[in-house]
């Protein structure tokens, strides 16, 4: 069942779990959702994860056939577990914020009159604090987004229309290794490989709360690229899927063609400005809320409050956790309440859309350590100019 | 809102829901989740329709800004809805089977003492007959989806691996106008993009409810290729993603390498005959389960039931409708209830799996009619070779 060499790996994580059960007096957990079963067994099987305040792991298997292991038992339907129990909870947590209603009310009746907690909280609460192998994998992820990311000006040519470039750039991320696959927890937010934006486009709101918008290809999907020509005097934004482990690093670089608009250039310094600052002054131990205020102190200084984390319509955080999904905790936002603890892996993105121009500045993944910020995003940062050949 | 030339289709749309609704004696229905948004509204975005027995609409819209129209109704948060709603429903559908635990809760609140029902099933019901619109957005995404297939010998370079082919390939789709985005109903499914499978790894079985397995590149993602080399005697089977209009063609072909395998090629022929059988033999009135049980009895005529729809698994069934996601209604499976209505469109897949030597059978999207099933994915069947060069 648990990968071969990972078995240390997930007695450490399911021992996080159970300490938090215990700590809440909940005497179990019982794992349905993809990222919650690859984060506690190491691969997405059709099944559940069963966890005992003491620490003990059950894994209920549906599908594949042949998975093997002293924990294993293969079940047709969930009501078997009730029988394959050696005793019965009196309370269990199950997924109320991600899975269905209807998936929870068959699990629910499963453990009769136990009562149900939210094991969303505390599996979102575990996630956060990545464990070494964990950051090692990020790290992995990270060589490889920018060495796909390093390519990029070697596959622009002149006349490419936004889907276009971003075509090449897939093509691009997925032979360097990206499962192409992009986790995002809520089913309210979808994106494709990721963000490409370039001009007026930069400034078209979206439905989902990503950092930046744009207008999509389609109505059925209203975000990123939309076919616009790149023109002269206009930025173009790269925010593509870091997935390259099953873990995703977050990363957004930008390029511009035939000349810099100033107020462009401007803000991107200003981006990689408050990136230097925050990664200067923050560590475990300080209030997430306080990177989002510093960062809008630098811009209002800056007197660039209109154009920052979009115009037309703004984003109402600075960064966010990321791991098996991309929107992780902690929360850089205003009313985040989070602290930052040693082992979170956080996605910083100040980024300004300059109306017309497009949208510029950077984002990086760092691992928050005891007295620093770690970038395992590492790659120039300036505006990088695409030449027409 | 709705967008320009929609009206009279999304009115159709909403009277088909509101009828529904009447019929099962429920006021109201609040959808949130975005199929089903793209559905009543022909966009996704972030908020909720909500449609009454009576046959009106009120699109409350928390993003993006600057949605127009009569009936649409800016929110910050659910809880508004009571407010702006000119009449309280005693009863209310909800997306019980597929919105999260937590948002139901929340969403019941807002509309204090009302009766609750389930409105997945009459939005799965309303969705699996299609309109003329709609068919003819699955029309046009067959036409292209059969376009990036003709492409598929010419991409073929010897040495290839099962990954770098299938790379080439969602680049030709790509650029042929496909959105990329694989929508499934239920969180338990996933896939990038499709999947490519070639010799032994066509018998790896995965997680997923998919006619077809594959070991995949990484156990947090284990469907599909996995990095095998396209051998001479070995088949490369391609069921990729039809999405290029917001609905989804479901189509494979199926290639070989240096010589063909005798069992792959009865295999092979046997789903064609499958197909022409069924298609012939079909029509709305018929028993979805009986186009299940027709495959089987060919099958087991041939003798060649221990490789029909997977060998080391196999799966449960032998097509499934299509549209806004790949797995809607109806189900053509044994136990299936579905019976075929004018207006249903259906993806059939008889498929085999020859150990050691990979996957063999056709898929194609039909559109049922009163009279026969129509087929929209047109391209060739045979096995056609792939040439070194």
């Amino acid at each position: 069942m648990i990968p071969h060499g990972l078995s240390n790996e997930m007695a450490l994580r399911t021992q996080r779990i159970a300490d938090q059960l215990k700590s809440q007096g909940t005497d179990a957990i019982l794992v349905s959702e993809n990222a919650n079963l690859y984060y506690t067994s190491g691969r997405v099987f059709c099944g559940f994860t069963y966890i005992t305040a003491d620490g003990d792991v059950t894994y209920f298997v549906r599908r594949p056939v042949g998975l093997t292991g002293d924990n294993v038992r293969y079940i047709r339907k969930p009501e078997q577990i009730a029988e394959l129990l050696p005793q019965m909870p009196q309370s269990i947590a199950l997924e109320l914020d991600s899975a269905p209603f209807s998936t929870v009310e068959r699990l629910r009746k499963v453990f009769g009159d136990a009562r149900v907690a939210n094991g969303s909280d505390i599996l979102r609460r575990c996630r956060a604090v990545k464990t070494p192998y964990e950051i090692a994998r990020l790290t992995e992820s990270g060589v490889h987004h920018a060495m796909a990311y390093s390519r990029i000006p070697r596959i622009y040519r002149g006349g490419m229309t936004d889907v276009e470039l971003q075509v090449e750039i897939e093509r691009v991320l997925r032979n360097e290794g990206c499962l192409g696959q992009f986790r995002i927890a809520g089913g309210s937010m979808e994106l494709f490989m990721g963000n490409l934006l370039t001009g007026e486009n930069a400034d078209a709101p979206s439905p989902y709360d990503f950092a930046m918008g744009g207008a999509g290809l389609d109505l059925s999907l209203p975000v990123g690229c939309n076919g616009s020509a790149i023109n002269p005097g206009q930025t173009v934004m790269v925010d593509m899927c870091g997935n390259f482990t099953g873990y995703m690093t977050d990363m957004t670089r930008v390029y511009y063609v035939g000349r810099l608009d100033p107020t462009a250039a401007k803000a991107h310094q200003l981006s990689i400005d408050i990136h230097h600052r925050l990664a200067q002054e923050f560590h475990a131990g300080c209030e997430a809320k306080r990177m989002w205020e510093v960062a809008m102190e630098i811009v209002a200084e800056a007197g660039m409050d209109d154009y920052f984390m979009g115009h037309a319509q703004k984003a109402g955080f600075v960064g966010h956790g990321v791991g098996i999904e991309v929107n992780e905790l902690p929360v850089l936002a205003p009313r985040s309440r989070d602290v930052l603890e040693d082992g979170n892996v956080i996605a910083i993105e100040p980024k300004f859309v300059i109306p017309h121009v497009g949208a510029v500045g950077i984002e990086n993944t760092y691992v928050v350590r005891p007295d620093r910020l770690e970038c395992i995003t590492n790659a120039p940062e300036p505006l990088t100019e695409l030449l027409y050949y």
